[in-house]
């Protein structure tokens, strides 16, 4: 497919591929045209008048393929090919994955991994290098480290795009030399940011270093301050971080260029109601113009990552772009009816559409990342936490989980003593959690309580924690919460719902202990399963396996437990449970 | 000037080199901000509150400095560090150029000039590489050529932004091998066009090989077209070429984003009313926004040409980005009260502004540059035309100037024939034109008959004649015609004025028959000079050398003149004189 058969089709001397017919949106300008788009190859021809035996012709609007500006595969619990095929019918056709949560448990090889796996995929995955591995030294056991070096390695290969985002950005505010160094390698390519409430001086620091978006923006004025001082800013909606309507205040037509869609964290659960599709539509719903709304999540995009050069152009319906084009009912909805990807019908809502999906392809996991779970040995005793005291109650340290948060709150309570050893108590709804190694580095266990889950029975656990991913469960009884651990290691990885010592629900995650290796609609399903038995235990909280996951990350204040202990995050030092 | 000391700044640790406080433009969201501006080394640390010894308060407005998104620098007539002198005052601190005039008469060696010449500037020049050389082959003797394999090496330099407008569009819509491997080889960086008037599928051919911009559009729906197609167009106001208020119709907030500011071709004796500032202001006075107008002249170019990197970032005032500041009175006049050129006040309007330049380190011509303009032997004979009959009167065909264009009229008149030799017929407004070889390529001289200058007597000669710079000479007697180009030999390149033998007006241009090596005032004066000497010969036309250049460029059409005879242009071949 030369380019000069191309430059043949554009001028109407040879006959495209595929000749699409309808309302097409320009992200340049707005305006509606009505005409032929010419496709041959992977590329757009032209758009006017061509004549094609393959022409099809759409009531809809023709958008240019969306894109996810920011998000971690991992929180989709499905593999690169899987999740392809789940967001395709969505209109998704590029997205910009920062695979932090596998690098952080295996590195460089569950970076590859991801890499080679996510080739092969009619989804076009861009990846940024995490720069943030481990997130955190001194605090938990980690399972990998990632440095400069490997980050001018990786940065190397084609669709690899730029340094993911900083999360360390007090480690840039104050000139640390190794993020610093990370930042100097990713020379000429895209630095991602994460900047929660960085503002003033602070936020000055952290642009001056070299960092250009961010998507952690809670209010509109912090979006529009950020904005101003010359950064990019993403609008994220994710399945528990949900910004989009608060953030949309601040885009108007002038300043909308700044702005991008991305969801971060994105559940299976969630991709039923759509993915950036639905984003778009969200921010139509509250006033902005279905093209800006569209440009947010296709050209903006593109530009932000350099897709714009003569040979790479993405992000518009034009001559010399990658033909990934989406046609929608209409510019309301938004509900997706047609999917070309490379000049290629790959959805179509009448079933025709094909992913041109080779299995034989399909990347093979490795098995080092389906043996990812190394627990310690261990037993009853070394969960049960002495009593410090002969009183019937004893004051300890809780963590209390914050509505709609992955913040918690310190609080001091007293709970009951019995043979010697504190309990939980269900009816102050305060469960025991507790955090096991499971990179191999020794016998280390974090245990303590939680309150707010809801529990009145049985434990929960997984092996997805951020940003180490040791094992967490919460439990009202030892035994459970010993069975429910000992089960996510027997497969390698999962969610498990544990009551009476029986398993009665479990989604296996064998992949790094992070995803799963079926396909959308198992996954889908299994996490079904797994949100009704926890519910069955008594939790209350919208989604449990999230919550259980944002204990363990001790950059979040108030007070959190790694597998080393509690962190009390307001001073950044361990604490003792007991008061 | 470390970054760890730039973030030390930033977050107000550390002293900055200089602040700057005052109103600043956000061209990122079109607030007005005031604030201090914190500047350490090249760069912006800060927007904020920053105190330092070094504290420029200012009453204007602060804006980015202007970038002139194309223009050739050898239309100015000035040596790269004489321009920057001209310019920087009026508040341009980048310019993309396109060396294709020097590339013509000296190949690679004159880019290199250029380049090196720039390297020692206070103004940041960015090369394109010129695509087009030579122009045309076949017509007329040209000086150089530039081949892929030479694009692909320049490219490479720092500095370097891409290819310079593919002129040649019908190559590209036929699928010309050699012109399509040119805009290959500039893979991934910036290839800018040249597309007047084109449309529909033509254009989708021209974009669909990979073009990426234009800044020939004469109409606002022509320039829509075109944005509509993905391509960045460039509102060209240049001393001649004036199109800005025209395309400005074209403008709006939704689509400002598709468009930059552009002079193409700059006479010296124009930037006494500004520069880009001066088309900003252009801009206002038609009702664009003036935060609109500005980004039209900064951000966007700098997006364009992929100075939004980490490192490289420009064209806003914002932290980490390169300090290239301008004060401006207020947002209606733009006239430049200080000019900061990479953290340094180089102009201030009280005279304290400071170039910065090292005089040692200027650029010395190479000799051979100061010695391209190598003529054939010639005498009188070799101009004069025989009539093909006995009549008193011989009709033949002549090149008739349009007002304010570059194209022709190809008209047929009756001259008057004496001695055997057809004769000028200045009541008839018709001057000889002869056009010779420059290129030491052998005894090629063509000779014609031009109406509309208004000369009345004597002869002018010029040494710049699109695009081969063949010296070109317009005049009512031979003996002016053969002393005014053998003039132009002794100088070895320059603009003549002979009557009688006598010269009574020039300016040397020695620089490769292109430019002087004079500063800006003696390069402005000296044109002014000629331009007197012009019109006391009786010229009319507003930019005499500037009309005569064009005489000879062989892709415009209808009738033109080449070292190698007349051109009828509509036919692409070869005519007779007579009729």
């Amino acid at each position: 497919m030369g380019k000069k058969e191309l430059i043949e089709v554009a001028r109407g001397d040879k006959e495209p591929d595929l000749v699409l017919h309808g309302k097409i949106l320009s992200v340049f300008t707005g305006d509606i045209i009505e005409g032929d788009i010419a496709i041959f190859g992977d590329k757009i021809a032209g758009i006017g008048e061509y004549s094609c035996k393959n022409k099809l012709v759409v009531e809809g609007y023709i958008l240019p393929g969306f894109m996810d500006a920011h998000m971690h595969l991992e929180s989709t619990l499905m593999t690169p090919v899987e999740f392809a095929k789940a967001i395709i019918p969505h209109g998704t056709t590029s997205v910009f994955i920062d695979p932090h949560e596998i690098a952080n448990v295996t590195g460089i090889e569950g970076i590859n991994y991801i890499y080679e796996a996510s080739r092969n995929s009619p989804l076009d995955f861009y990846l940024t290098v995490p720069s943030c591995v481990p997130a955190i030294k001194g605090f938990e056991t980690y399972g990998a480290k990632i440095t400069a070096k490997d980050i001018a390695s990786l940065l190397n290969s084609e669709g690899v795009v730029g340094l993911a985002e900083v999360m360390n950005f007090p480690g840039v505010i104050y000139g640390d030399e190794e993020i610093l160094n990370k930042i100097k390698v990713a020379g000429n390519k895209v630095v991602d940011g994460h900047a929660p409430g960085l503002s003033g001086n602070q936020l000055n620091a952290y642009l001056s270093a070299g960092v250009l978006s961010d998507h952690e923006c809670i209010t509109a004025d912090e979006a529009l301050e950020k904005v101003n001082r010359g950064m990019k800013v993403m609008l994220r909606e994710g399945s528990v971080a949900k910004n989009l309507l608060e953030l949309i205040k601040a885009v108007n037509e002038k300043n909308s260029d700044n702005f991008m869609l991305a969801s971060d964290d994105l559940l299976p659960i969630d991709i039923q109601h759509g993915h950036i599709n639905y984003r778009i539509k969200l921010c139509v719903d509250r006033g902005i113009a279905p093209d800006i709304a569209v440009k947010m999540a296709t050209l903006n995009t593109a530009r932000y990552f350099g897709l714009t050069t003569p040979e790479n152009k993405k992000g518009a319906v034009a001559p010399g772009y990658i033909a990934d084009i989406v046609v929608v009912d209409n510019l309301k909805s938004f509900n997706v009816q047609t999917v070309i990807k490379n000049g290629r019908v790959v959805f179509d809502e009448d079933g025709t559409g094909n992913l041109y999906l080779d299995s034989n392809k399909v990347k093979e996991i490795p098995s080092s990342l389906k043996n990812s779970v190394k627990l310690p040995n261990f037993d009853l005793s070394d969960i049960e936490i002495e009593a410090n005291t002969k009183d019937s109650m004893e004051k300890v340290r809780v963590i209390e989980l914050v509505k709609d948060q992955i913040l918690t709150r310190k609080v001091e309570m007293k709970l009951p003593v019995k043979g010697g050893k504190i309990q939980t108590d269900v009816e102050e709804d305060v469960a025991k959690v507790i955090v096991v190694d499971r990179h191999n580095k020794g016998k280390h266990i974090g245990v303590g309580f939680v309150k707010g889950f809801g529990l009145r029975k049985g434990a929960v656990a997984s092996s997805v924690s951020h940003d180490s991913h040791n094992v967490i469960c919460v439990g009202v009884k030892d035994l459970d919460i010993f069975s429910a651990v000992k089960r996510i290691e027997e497969l390698q990885g999962g969610f498990v719902v544990v009551n009476n010592g029986e398993v009665i629900a479990e989604l296996p995650l064998p992949v790094a202990g992070l995803m799963s290796d079926k396909s959308f609609k198992e996954v889908e399903k299994g996490l079904r399963n797994v949100y009704n038995g926890a519910k069955r235990l008594g939790i209350t909280v919208e989604h449990p396996f999230t919550s259980l996951s944002f204990l363990a990350l001790p950059v979040i204040p108030e007070l959190k437990i790694t597998d080393l202990g509690l962190v009390d995050v307001t001073q950044m030092k361990f604490v003792d449970l007991w008061v």
